[in-house]
């Protein structure tokens, strides 16, 4: 298996495959004590909670307890403008969005607009501007608290993030970058830097109040090796280790792998019609069913490796109630593929249908969102 | 030999030293007919370049032929911020000085305040914030013009700075920077990152004027591999490569280097009191003469390995006629090692007391030369 910020390789999206992962990367699984210290806060528990969408974590646990001494944490998280969002960036956005409203905290959400361009060669700095602003789009769309969300644009806030990322990367030797991302000599220098600005964000917020404050980062595990870099350097600079939770991967509708943006094939945009969405999942969605109705009826379907039961599960139906009815009506047979299907693609175009509605409203408001520079 | 951004070791100061470090470094040597090409513009010559203290280039003959054609350039030089300026930086900046104003163009001035903080190690960015201003004290003071010269600081400027430095990063790799700037796996990747912010003041008045405007840049040898790089990405980009002019190290008072900052024995800072710099000269600058006056008289001195003479010569004697008397007389044994180094000692404080008063009057208007950011 392979996770980093540039490649997700996976061997299934089970548990086990997770639990590995969590192992390998040295992050602690998110546990039944620590979701009910959170209750106490939240007064109930978002799905992608209970279910452990958000699986692991590091340090969340001290989040928590410096919330409890009084000490708000503020959200940091981000996305790298390099083609249109899909379903599985707004994943773990939903989850901040809860814990912003929960907690009734700052988001501090970056936009690293020159990441994509130093990794990806065929990409311009044009391309990477106009996926800025229409990523900020689908951002400003899932509702975030205007005054309390802070869009960092790396090429645009370069004024106050460059000087703190240079203070970062006076702490990161080639051979540190090079272990932890799998840099080699054609690595280009801009590439090798990078990971200093996405550390900035971490205690920005804290150079700019001037006193520490704990940060909590909502992302997709890929991410953690920039932060397993920057909750090193943070505390040699003087600022508190950035806490972490760490999401699953929405699978792509072909159950591959890690939905991916330059794969229209296999990933459904913020911005598809309801007939796109429908031909891609009626198309693509691998099926954990049987070939033939008739098979089906008696054998039975397998919901844990049918991409539309996991996106039910991960993202689309909150109700436990009614996904365990899913789950069994599945499994049993009772319920066929055809239909999960379109339980699945109602849900999804209901969501999309609010989603691009309030996306288009957001272009009136989107430049509220970004930083100002003075 | 060792000539890099961050180590200079010479063997000597002689003009076979720096035909040989001409050769090694691939660049041209000035000549009598690139002279005359310059004097049709500018009626007369410094006597750095007849005298060839700037005894190299690439590109400059080039860059004439432009200004022939009606393309003027844009001057670029710099000062990375770490201690007091001395003796030596200000030797090419006169040059500078002189070219704006016999051609009349513009000046951007760099000061890469993360440079230095980035390869030494006890450096923090409080103290070159603090060299930043000491350092543009001295540069307003040699009178460049208002309105025709920019500083640009990095952090400060940073937010029109690295979009443009990203895009020069991303054509270069680890291996060529390991290559020309003798890296390790230990470089820390700020470090590693550097040359491509120097890069960027070659080409910004291009980008910010939208059109391609040659540039000229008057250095010290030991920056040339910075925009060794930057002469084979730029044209990538779409720019001019930026021509070069070379100069020659002012010697140390002691002779055996260049004058370092931070060696206060050998180097004469400009804030240096008449006092200290008679101190400095009497006690330390490495002498061309014979052990007693009465062997001095005899077979007289070596004017050529003499760092009065030489100062004399590459700096505070504009006047041919009177530095080849002084040149005979030393040679000679007709003027003393004392009474040479007295008439160095009188042409530096005579220097350094117009320099002062005008380094006070800077902190009003240092403000003005600093490129406003909107």
């Amino acid at each position: 298996m392979q996770v980093t910020p540039w490649k997700v390789e996976l061997e299934s999206f089970s548990d086990k495959t997770y639990s590995k992962l969590a192992k390998q990367f040295g992050v602690k699984l998110i546990d039944e004590e620590l979701l009910e210290r959170i209750k106490k806060h939240t007064k109930d528990l978002h799905f992608m909670l209970t279910r452990r969408v958000f699986f692991a974590h590091r340090d969340l646990d001290w989040v928590i307890a410096k919330y409890e001494q009084k000490e708000k944490f503020f959200l940091y998280t981000g996305r790298a403008p390099s083609g249109p969002v899909h379903l599985g960036h707004l994943m773990p956005w939903l989850l901040t969005k809860w814990l912003q409203d929960k907690f009734d905290v700052e988001l501090w959400f970056q936009f690293p607009d020159e990441e994509k361009f130093l990794f990806k060669k065929e990409l311009t700095l044009k391309d990477t501007e106009k996926w800025t602003y229409e990523n900020m789009l689908d951002v400003v769309a899932l509702g975030f608290k205007k005054g309390k969300t802070h869009f960092l644009i790396d090429t645009k806030h370069a004024g106050i993030m460059y000087k703190h990322a240079v203070r970062v990367s006076k702490r990161i030797t080639f051979s540190t970058a090079k272990a932890v991302f799998g840099f080699t000599h054609e690595t280009n220098i801009g590439a090798i830097f990078y990971t200093a600005m996405q550390a900035v964000p971490a205690f920005l917020p804290s150079v700019l109040k001037g006193k520490n404050i704990p940060c909590l980062i909502p992302l997709g595990l890929d991410q953690d090796p920039h932060f397993r870099v920057a909750r090193d350097v943070l505390p040699k600079l003087g600022y508190y280790k950035p806490a972490i939770m760490h999401c699953k991967f929405l699978p792509a509708l072909t159950g591959q792998s890690k939905m991916s943006a330059s794969n229209a094939v296999t990933a459904i945009y913020t911005t598809d019609s309801p007939e796109e969405v429908e031909r891609k999942i009626m198309k693509h969605a691998f099926s954990g069913g049987q070939p033939t109705v008739e098979e089906h009826r008696k054998k039975g379907g397998n919901p844990d490796i049918d991409v539309s039961f996991q996106w039910l599960y991960m993202m689309f139906e909150p109700d436990n109630k009614k996904i365990s009815e899913i789950y069994h009506a599945y499994k049993t047979g009772a319920m066929l593929t055809s239909e999960l299907k379109h339980y699945l693609i109602d849900k999804v175009n209901a969501f999309l249908k609010k989603h691009q509605k309030a996306r288009e409203k957001a272009r009136k408001i989107v430049h509220k969102y970004i930083l100002e520079v003075d």
